[in-house]
């Protein structure tokens, strides 16, 4: 770590005390107000610049983008907006603020754009792939514009995250678009095993397998995301790797938990039907431990989703997943991911007063199912 | 102008002699050898970079990106290789060699590398949408691998290409790469206005929409091309945009000839089969001007666009195209084009010695129909 960056680390602490009251610092203790007042004030710093990128496509681009987003209906006019939770661009800032404080954090507001850019086209994508019909609670893009479309606005938000950062004279602008590069080619590989998967038979899918897969295509984006604000920190290379640990790992957590919801959370606030998971026969993460434990009740499950899906079978697929211990697997392992994202996240950061937001963040994403 | 930049281009000047004599400089009065050296020396100097980037990609990625660029037979053995033609890459290396010389050149390849994946980036896609079933004689990636592996790939090689510019140390790379993902968006909103256009009926669609649309899905990359290779020279900025025309209006141009030779070149060299367009109803350049022309021929050729295709049409189709003045307009067109690309090269490069390289290269994709 050069001493500049200690310098900034040291300002970033003192300042840090002040922020906390606002609601982003604080011990690891966060609650969700804290996490909601983060993801609010990140999105007050990043919707403006996303607005701004996307004000810059061509219009039939645009539309099919904002639609997306939620900020607009189908028909062009303007809607109330519910662009998800927004927590990797909230992650960059916090990353960036925790590292080098609120310069840093004012300075990486166009990364942060350019890293949910890439989240919301692979979004695109991936839903063009596995037709999903509903995201956010509305019918998803390809639904309403058709595949050639959806797949077009994706690739034209790609290019847009890509060209923020290349258009961002930052001095960290060009590392953190060789490693979102980067990471769009794991989260890519990550689809592609995701896809793989769906199509082999449950048997001889391996625990490992689906770990990898959920790696790749969630893991990676959340280490990215927390990467890119150290770099924007100019944060020392380990430090940048430490966050890049600590973003993999919550988001491993975040994904065996957003498979829990997938099977048990409630639809009216997932926005998904009841049970749309099992019913697709997706071998997620806690499906995968139930096929693999041994148990009757993993034969049972077997059984079950070697036939359609019958709607009468759903509460027994549940069941049987419960019983296999794929819930309590699921929830143990999230458990023990975000264990070690705090390992990594005190490598870099030592002093919890600066972590806070990030701790708060990543208690967040996994607080979710309970 | 600054000096520095006069400087460079003097050595450009007196270096073209002697590079002349290899067969990348000459007069006007290129011929197709000459192009075709042009194109070997160029792929000589961009298929080790683009191999390396490549090999950079996860095992499952790569294969699809190899077969598609034809290193590899479906079954992962090494094919001969019939990567196309490579004129972006040979414009971005002819375009640097012009205003900078053999080190701006050099120095280009790996943006050279970068346009190419961004070309087969959005062939892999277009693919996908247009369902075409062969490229380059052999069958297209999704209907080898899937629609998802495709779209995967193509986001892979997107990812690879902005990557490549962003890990470029060159202080070209940045301006290079936001060129290049704005010239992305551009392709993405061509081929969107390309699969809109061919959705509505051919009665109300302008020629002004069809070339808008040929000019954002085929010029905008031969544009960015040259542009790209302008900029590793340090070209002054007006230079830059001057040689951004002269590859768009050659691309128009590309593309007025490619259209032509859709419907009445030779599918042993096409590799695709003999009247494809028309069978598919593609209301390509040519058949555009023909409908709109007001000619009895257009009449009919309007009501057999109207009807589904009989193998028994073809050669009435072709016929009404030609009778109604398709041809000879595309091919007009195409002259014309060419010759404002060549007053943009003549502002930009006045030394026709320095300007042979990329005469050659847009002579050569315009005398691919005679």
């Amino acid at each position: 770590m050069t001493s500049a960056i200690r310098r900034r680390r040291g300002e970033a602490r003192e300042r840090r005390t002040s922020i906390g009251s606002q609601g982003e610092g604080g011990s690891g203790a966060a609650d969700g107000h804290e996490a909601a007042a983060i993801l609010e004030r990140s999105r007050a710093a990043v919707d403006p610049e996303l607005r701004s990128a996307m004000d810059s496509l061509p219009a039939s681009m645009r539309r099919i983008a904002l639609y997306h987003f939620g900020w607009e209906h189908a028909d062009g006019t303007p809607a109330a907006g519910n662009a998800g939770k927004a927590i990797r661009p909230a992650l960059v800032l916090a990353a960036a603020a925790a590292l080098g404080g609120p310069a840093s954090r004012a300075a990486a507001v166009r990364a942060a754009a350019a890293v949910e850019l890439v989240h919301n086209f692979t979004l695109l994508h991936d839903d063009v792939m596995d037709r999903d019909a509903t995201r956010r609670h509305r019918p998803t893009a390809w639904t309403v514009f058709g595949d050639a479309d959806a797949i077009l606005a994706g690739d034209a938000l790609q290019a847009l995250a890509l060209g923020l950062l290349a258009a961002d004279p930052h001095p960290a602008s060009r590392a953190a678009a060789a490693r979102l590069a980067a990471c769009v080619i794991e989260l890519c590989a990550g689809q592609q095993a995701d896809t793989a998967l769906e199509k082999r038979g449950p048997a001889d899918i391996t625990l490992d397998e689906v770990l990898a897969m959920a790696e790749a295509k969630t893991g990676a984006l959340l280490g990215c995301a927390c990467a890119v604000g150290a770099l924007y920190a100019g944060a020392a290379e380990e430090d940048v790797a430490a966050l890049d640990a600590f973003g993999r790992e919550a988001g491993l957590a975040f994904q065996l938990i957003d498979d829990v919801i997938g099977i048990w959370g409630d639809p009216r606030h997932t926005g998904k039907p009841a049970g749309a998971d099992l019913a697709a026969r997706k071998k997620s993460l806690p499906v995968v431990a139930a096929l693999t434990s041994g148990t009757p009740a993993a034969v049972e499950l077997a059984a079950l989703y070697a036939a359609p899906f019958e709607p009468a079978d759903l509460d027994r697929t549940t069941l049987a997943v419960e019983r296999a211990g794929g819930r309590a697997w699921a929830q143990e392992q999230a458990a023990d991911r975000m264990a070690r994202a705090m390992q990594e996240l005190a490598r870099a950061i030592p002093d919890p007063e600066s972590a806070g937001g990030l701790l708060c963040l990543a208690e967040f994403v996994t607080r979710r199912s309970t």
